[in-house]
């Protein structure tokens, strides 16, 4: 599609009226603002504008409802459903340069950020005062994208997701209007929860543009591990004792054969090649000490080896970083493939029986897919390796990833614990929630009647 | 208003058909149903049906909506701020006999219930299970009633509320359509939080039939104590200093002067007559005790008295059952005057100074109010004691109300943190959320076109 076919002359005229030299209609830019980190297609909008604050994010959406123009948001386009995609075009907000740290309430243990800031950004920013924002989901994402996407990652099984840790949000309506969601208070029973509502509804609702987070205090003593076990069954045993004996466990992540060895190759580490679980530990030197202890007896009464522990700081985030270059890692197997991406979440008592289903299937496949797992919330994650040019591979690992979703949701599960639904699981979205999908339908029609907040992600309507 | 005058005769025999002599219009019956323990006004229904099942309450929804009647869902009514008065009259679905358990997911630690258990039940059932479910609003409340007020109480500080601890509802919809909001799995990306749409909605979007909530493991070790403070401020530095410490406790509760001799008199309590902190940890004995001498110095440094602990069973359940009775206690304080209770929550770097002017209005005031507070959280309740008949005490007791909301919302805090908006805060809820109440009536509408289901309760449309 040409660049300003579908935006008349006259709106672009007003954009650049207003935003000058930051609004663009280059190919790359816009190339650069249509695709995510996942093997779904990209979609590039027409343009791309580059806010700075939310009135200006204001007038841009009064300027697209006035031209009927579909409006994207984006962060830093870490997201993997194809939630960035413009699959009408329109223009493309980039919130990269709303990029400040706007109060730091040490004694409230919160924090107000505009919504480019990424999680990074911040825990370096708060490096000096005690406190730490634990979301994490690999990815150094912006926390508005984070809240758009109920992002989590390693430490949610501790601290929980974005659902649990965001206070409230200013968000830009689709006419324009700018509300905020709610009061700093830790507690309210007062109306409808708006920001409950808009954490994780991919930008289809309005496009948030500041985010109040709750910090955590930096725990006394943090501890890390990694333990080795002789089959996926015994390490998925021993992660739900440990969560069903109450161990507040910080981390405990899943990584399977395949993976170990992909790390151990791209992160130079020389853990043993077999399931193995990393664990990090929060608190008191003693209840660290507890925990650990706790951990231990369980492992070893499921074969696990000894714990190696990392107790200097550089060793451990050395280690969490391999973590969280598994995927690139995993990509890295095979160089002649790409990585369709998927995850699942199922209640934790059917968790083995769903890895071990899906194991099943992968070995009457040709596909190979590596596992990792934030096991400790029952979610975990497979990377199928495929040639995106083969539609044979591409039909297959949909295959093997439909009949996955569907065990999930037989076991109670969710079609994705948090990747989200972007345009690449709108089905299974109906799957799951039947009846109750037209629930959100009405909801998405009352707030954005002309359809324009990144249409074609979470319901069709 | 006549029993029957505002419902047809065709409605009420359509609805005696099915429900024979389970559908009531007698005046009794409906005045039990029209009030809370609050001092609104009652409003009561014009007839009430006992549902057994959520097929049943689908039915009544299907002819109420047929005939445009209204629908008030009433568990215990023992809300606060006239959330089950039927202020259009209509009809009231009694949910208390739908109280079966209907799951106990001990592996995964959750439970599915339908609407009409009582948390006291819900923990009588789990006593051989080692879990319990940690959510006390003080009053013996039902669970779908608890779901829709969006509930806390003493131990949300450690435990959350019912926003963080409801993994799924059942709904009917205003047309009779029943729907689930989200699978067992204990995160989710999947779509809208349509489950916390419904937390805290007050029974205006739809009627909650089933719940399903997360569990905890009952702790190893607990621990109760009672610390008596030569001021409030002393009282109050202590909570924010544990919170800001990362005391994991469990409880920690404030008692003003007034409200501990109160207690004394009505639970037989021998506390010194004094600001009053109750606490509460839960851990191993280790953490337990390593919490304790914590908290013991930072009540040290503020001039806190020696820690009275309780550690049997019985005493701790007699000290709790006294604090639940704060409200009879302080009531019994004058028993010519009646309880207009309210509650605000304030981020806790505020709670000082909120309380503290709080006092001085009062101090000026010939209306006398004890206090009591959910402290850790920013949370406190004052019950302004006064005549009902007389209009002076109503006006003064309001206008005291009023500048202590509007004082807690200049403090970025909430008109509300636990009681709800239902008639009692509606103009409160636009002076806390502004523009963003039109975004809760889009929803309202959305969901609810006819304004059915408890119309007048949370936004007026």
């Amino acid at each position: 599609m040409a660049a300003e076919a579908a935006l008349s002359d006259q709106m672009i005229g007003e954009l650049r009226d207003l935003f000058g030299e930051r609004i663009s209609t280059a190919a790359a830019v816009r190339a650069h603002h249509g695709k995510d980190v996942s093997y779904h297609a990209a979609h590039d909008p027409d343009a791309v504008v580059f806010a700075q604050s939310t009135a200006e994010v204001s007038e841009i959406v009064r300027i697209c409802a006035r031209h009927r123009v579909p409006i994207v948001a984006y962060g830093t386009g870490t997201s993997l459903e194809g939630h960035i995609a413009a699959l009408d075009g329109g223009v493309c907000i980039d919130l990269g340069r709303m990029n400040d740290i706007l109060r730091v309430g040490v004694e409230d243990m919160d924090v107000t950020v505009e919504a480019g800031v990424t999680r990074k950004q911040l825990n370096h920013h708060l490096r000096d005062t005690g406190l730490f924002f634990p979301i994490d989901p690999g990815a150094d994402a912006s926390l508005g994208g984070m809240a758009a996407t109920r992002a989590s990652g390693t430490n949610a099984v501790r601290y929980g997701t974005m659902r649990e840790n965001v206070l409230a949000l200013t968000v830009v309506l689709a006419d324009g209007r700018i509300i905020r969601t709610a009061r700093r208070a830790r507690k309210s029973s007062a109306g409808y929860d708006l920001t409950r509502l808009f954490v994780g509804s991919e930008g289809t609702l309005g496009v948030i543009t500041e985010v109040t987070l709750r910090l955590y205090g930096i725990p006394e003593a943090i501890s890390a591990a990694v333990c080795a076990f002789p089959t996926l069954d015994d390490a998925v045993a021993t992660t739900i004792l440990t969560i069903q004996s109450g161990v507040p466990v910080a981390r405990i992540e899943l990584l399977d054969e395949l993976t170990v060895a992909a790390v151990n190759d791209y992160s130079k580490l020389d853990c043993a090649v077999a399931p193995t679980l990393f664990f990090e530990f929060h608190g008191s030197e003693a209840s660290v000490a507890e925990q650990a202890e706790t951990v231990q007896e369980i492992a070893g009464d499921h074969g696990g080896g000894d714990f190696v522990w990392t107790t200097k700081t550089e060793d451990r985030n050395r280690l969490w970083q391999a973590r969280h270059d598994a995927y690139f890692a995993q990509l890295a197997l095979d160089p002649t493939k790409q990585g369709f991406v998927t995850d699942v979440c199922v209640p934790i008592s059917r968790l083995a029986e769903c890895i071990t289903e899906t194991q099943k299937d992968l070995e009457r496949s040709t596909i190979v897919a590596p596992l990792v797992g934030h096991v400790g919330d029952g979610n975990f994650h497979l990377v199928y390796l495929i040639d995106p040019e083969n539609p044979k591979e591409i039909s297959e690992a949909k295959r093997l990833n439909e009949r996955m979703v569907m065990r999930a949701l037989a076991m109670d599960g969710t079609c994705t614990g948090e990747h989200g639904i972007g345009y690449g699981k709108l089905d299974f979205l109906v799957a799951e929630h039947g009846e109750a999908v037209s629930v959100m339908r009405l909801i998405k029609r009352a707030l954005d009647p002309d359809n324009l907040m990144n249409p074609g992600k979470v319901v069709r309507v």
